[in-house]
């Protein structure tokens, strides 16, 4: 069943995954479409953004932010447009930002909502390079990564949202960006697409030996969103005051038991000590959105000129989500994957 | 044999220890007194200064600084008075705090070397509070740690003299400063002398529940200077955004393998994601060398004020300074370990 005016489907979590998530973890269904109250709205989903944080959110292990419960719709950014409306500066057909989760209709009250006007140019991007990935790759780059020209940048996961624009961000600045993506696809599009210096395929054998060989003034940044065997090549590589932004680890979401020792622990510890390197994690609007009306002038400014360029992968119908995320997880995406709940 | 005018006693690296330093890693023999030629002088070594980063110069492992080639004297801070000089602003009977390393004379060209005047106060404090160790404490806590009043701060090895000026500092700062020592006077004294909310016995076979119990707030800051099980009792009670100056490792210098699994390492990155900490290793002249002069005038006027204490365990004789090393590495001294080599 597609998205009507009859019902509101919604995806909610009905199992909290022991390692990969699979088809039971959510489950898929409906409820009458609610009507918007005094000093509300209702929002329509038209996209639904996929991100490898939500994996964090399923679980209820301790982070940074409350877990999902048991029995409720699953969170998530959405572009979503205005159905009814009995809010001022909120007009019926008018596209929002916001946080509908995984259902075709969301009220709000607009506290949180950001309205995009009533004709975006590419409404879905608000998901994407604009949104919270664009965002996350300009200020965990330049606010912890801090490059400086000639210097050495690598980024994992270089055709997802963080990772391209990591690296091209960095090529804008004077470095040199090689990056690790899984095949070699996407490593030819990072390359000719993208303008990275190199690309390597986490999934060849001599994987370290490449990244050695690619970084011969060894690593000043390493943007780390993956973490694993990619962490595993690059630390030996590290450069004397290397920078690492920690923005993700998604090679590590579906762990269900540390890995086998010995404990590397306190080596880790030891490099930071005697390389002098600054590793800082980071949860994007708590951190730093304070900087976003930066970022959002200098990144639309990029854009318009073509020096920054954005892949989306489209999937259609909010029944196909879990799947997408699943294959998320797994680095199957190529791009920004974004659910089009209104289509499908 | 004491120090004298006729002959150099030297310790010379004799062989690089597998694991913990023994008798055999330094070997005492004598030279001749070398002459001072043009544009230089002769000094005669009062005091050695002992710190646990000299066990990484006796080995060959990659790391921040050359190590100390077999033959050759070990090196270290000393206070030294001129003996003959061809350098004008060097004027014999002055003090100096130079690198002489651990013998009784060296030459110098005046590089490197910092004037102490000829009637210096307290000579010796040149190599500790007023020295690398004060300076260590001082800027890894302000620059990195970044205290803030009401904040939690641990620190370990509370009594020596890096752990003791960060503590001091922080309750200067406003902080709730709890302190990590080895054995129940140490901690009486950081409690009682040096003025510490609380410090606990990291021998006790429930310091981490100990730990847990003086910090009800969590732990904003803790300043990392020896690694360990200590480190494993403070990782789970870091508040978001916690800072983790990381200065040493003392617990770890001597380790000749890594210890059994599981490998911690990505459950470590996961924790500095999730909580977004900052783990920021340096080597103090380095990367902040250049406030030294704010620190020396601020470290000047706590002293002078009475509210930075500053204890010395002086152990008299050249000769004794292999033992005293083996033993500062095992948490053996109480308070900054010098040696007074023109004494014994």
């Amino acid at each position: 069943m597609t998205q009507n005016t009859l019902v509101n489907r919604r995806l909610v979590l009905a199992e909290r995954p022991q390692g990969e998530p699979t088809q039971e973890t959510l489950q898929l269904n409906e409820t009458a479409i609610p009507s918007a109250g005094d000093q509300q709205m209702l929002l329509r989903t038209e996209y639904l953004s996929l991100d490898p944080y939500m994996r964090g959110r399923m679980s209820d292990a301790p982070s940074y932010a409350e877990p999902v419960q048991l029995g409720e719709v699953m969170i998530g950014a959405t572009v979503a447009q205005v159905v009814s409306s009995n809010l001022k500066n909120f007009a019926v057909g008018d596209w929002m930002l916001s946080f509908n989760g995984w259902q075709d209709y969301a009220l709000s009250d607009g506290s949180g909502v950001t309205n995009l006007g009533s004709k975006p140019a590419h409404p879905s991007w608000a998901l994407g390079i604009l949104g919270m990935p664009g965002f996350t790759a300009w200020a965990g780059l330049t606010q912890i990564g801090k490059p400086k020209a000639g210097e050495t940048l690598v980024v994992a996961a270089a055709t997802g949202p963080v990772g391209a624009t990591v690296g091209q961000i960095g090529k804008l600045l004077g470095c040199r960006v090689v990056g690790v993506a899984g095949g070699e696809e996407k490593c030819r599009y990072a390359v000719e697409e993208l303008g990275f210096d190199a690309c390597l395929d986490h999934k060849a054998a001599d994987f370290a030996e490449q990244l050695a060989q690619a970084t011969p003034a060894g690593i000043d940044i390493y943007y780390e969103n993956v973490g694993g065997k990619v962490l595993d090549a690059v630390l030996p590589l590290l450069n004397a005051n290397a920078r690492v932004p920690v923005c993700g680890l998604v090679s590590q979401y579906n762990a269900t038991q540390l890995p086998e020792g010995p404990d590397r622990m306190n080596w880790l510890m030891g490099l930071i000590l005697c390389k002098k390197i600054t590793m800082q994690g980071f949860i994007i609007f708590d951190d730093f959105g304070h900087l976003y009306p930066e970022f959002a002038k200098e990144m639309t400014q990029w854009i318009e000129k073509g020096e920054i360029k954005y892949r989306e992968e489209i999937i259609s119908g909010l029944e196909k989500a879990p799947e997408a995320f699943i294959g998320l997880l797994k680095g199957e995406n190529f791009g920004k994957r974004v659910i089009h709940v209104a289509a499908g």
